[in-house]
């Protein structure tokens, strides 16, 4: 028999960006007592503290000076903060919020920490296929090195698409699987990054155009709308993670939605409908939504955290490798 | 690092009871490739075939000479079934489509199988809250007996549950998770176990009663409500399931519906609301909705086998013990 993982040993994070979703990853974390934060980084520095860091004093040295790199004590500056933390002892999961912009960046990332030889847990919140298809790659990689790899752990892919994997056992066949989502936030500025990304996925944008965008330019775009971003059939790795879990092939499954960068009510209620056939020859719809005042650092972030500690039990348990959100159970953090 | 299941091995499954469920689980795998249907038990005898059974000839037999007892070949009519099939080999994993009735009835099959020495996997549809306890306490002979046992694993507690333990991931807090189904069957007759344990949680009624009741007492009973049954705060172990995942203490879930017995259509959209606190301390509702058109039989019987698959890859991980919806993926069962 496996071994049983210990409940009790709190689980040592790190986060990996510290945009948007890494602070709201700290602020989560600080309120959970099985979790502690003990690492960060940022493009020009990191910090590291065994007895758990403070989002507060980090945020007001991130803000007013920078980056992390900052912090007294545990900061260090360094234009290689990524090569510099990985060897770091004493962490056991990483949550990646790092912008993958280029789209390769998050599979080099991976790539740095089986260089260095860490085990450990990796949780993304990436969102293209094209992404996960990279990771898909390093599976044998992931498997040798022992690094436990949960990928598209946030909410789209993430929440929604385990939703529409639990979902799809009423049915004997998928025929559709959409997911819909309104995001709404107040200040763009404070999600550079996943605007970027989301500019992306416009007709006649791709990544390396929108990574390339002043922040004028992109005042600029949004002004023409208001505010809002409309985009459908993006390029979504929830396809690809849906057919990976065997539920149904990837072209069964469409995503899109609205930003609203003006305002922090949601356009539109993220939904999933998961359309399938019974095995009574019925056809039916099931409906997942997402209640309209959870924000999107809490339907990303909470579920990443759950994933994170999911995905500690099975490192523990020597199961190593990549695995999906459709596959695995997010675990409750207390 | 705990041994890869072989993902080619077909499932070799069993079912203990033929009633609706039984007969729609049969139903159900005899349309998929990856699970073979080996076996089958009902009070008065039972069959095995390792080639496999087919699910008209049986429900036939069943129908017309009361026993699947009465196959040619591999039939056995017996007084004492279920201890006769436990020995035969060549079974991974049981459905225990068993009427809980009396309300120990589950947990007494379970130590049937433990003192057989049977190796496997068992995944029931239980319902009551005393009734997954009664499981609790056989978890250490679980786990010394290698047995991966998988309990509420239907629609409520089963998708329903597990919708709501995977969408508190939102959440630091949860508040209230409430299920509310809607059950339409034309013929009660067909479900004469399931109405008998539906009965057993009106005011008044305990499982005792229900079960001593007539078909004609409880033709009687529906006739005074139109043939719906409406009820309220039942004892259903959504919430103990929810407790033992960490999620909420059991007193916040609650579990209510109504059943048509005369009436295929649903008298309401079954669904799980999911109420609670944000890290934001944002209050928010989400929720799951099953399609009307999905009968109890997709959403008992589905479920319950993507959990039989997990349990299969579990088992062949070595994982033995006591797991619950709310805490293992379905696996999908191509």
């Amino acid at each position: 028999m496996a071994q049983e993982p210990d409940g009790n040993k709190p689980l040592a994070l790190g986060i990996l960006g510290y945009g948007g979703l890494g602070q709201a990853m700290a602020q989560l974390v600080a309120r959970r007592q099985s979790v502690r934060w003990v690492a960060v980084a940022d493009r020009k520095g990191y910090g590291v503290h065994p007895d758990g860091l403070n989002p507060l004093s980090c945020q007001r040295v991130y803000q007013e000076r920078g980056s992390v790199g900052y912090l007294e004590p545990g900061g260090v500056l360094s234009e290689t903060s990524l090569a510099e933390i990985i060897p770091q002892p004493g962490v056991n999961a990483y949550f990646l919020a790092l912008p993958n912009l280029p789209n390769t960046f998050i599979a080099s990332v991976v790539q740095q920490f089986l260089a260095q030889g860490w085990r450990g847990v990796l949780v993304d919140a990436i969102k293209r296929t094209s992404a996960v298809e990279q990771l898909c790659n390093l599976k044998p990689a992931l498997v040798a090195g022992g690094i436990t790899y949960l990928t598209g752990c946030g909410a789209t892919p993430g929440l929604l698409t385990a939703a529409a994997a639990l979902a799809a056992h009423s049915f004997e066949e998928i025929l559709q699987i959409t997911i819909t989502f309104g995001v709404g936030i107040a200040n763009w500025e404070a999600y550079r990054a996943t605007i970027r990304e989301d500019i992306a996925h416009l007709p006649g944008y791709d990544p390396a155009q929108a990574q390339a965008m002043s922040d004028g330019d992109i005042e600029a775009l949004l002004a023409q709308t208001d505010g809002k971003l409309y985009l459908e059939n993006m390029e979504h790795a929830d396809d690809v993670i849906l057919e990976l879990a065997g539920i149904c092939p990837r072209q069964r499954v469409t995503v899109g939605g609205v930003v609203d960068t003006r305002n922090p009510r949601k356009p539109l209620s993220t939904n999933v409908q998961i359309t399938g056939r019974t095995f009574e020859n019925k056809i039916a719809t099931h409906t997942f939504t997402l209640g309209d005042e959870t924000s999107m650092a809490a339907n990303v972030c909470g579920p990443a955290l759950g994933y994170l500690q999911a995905g500690w039990q099975l490192h523990q348990q020597g199961h190593f490798g990549l695995f999906t959100c459709a596959e695995v159970m997010p675990r409750w953090v207390s």
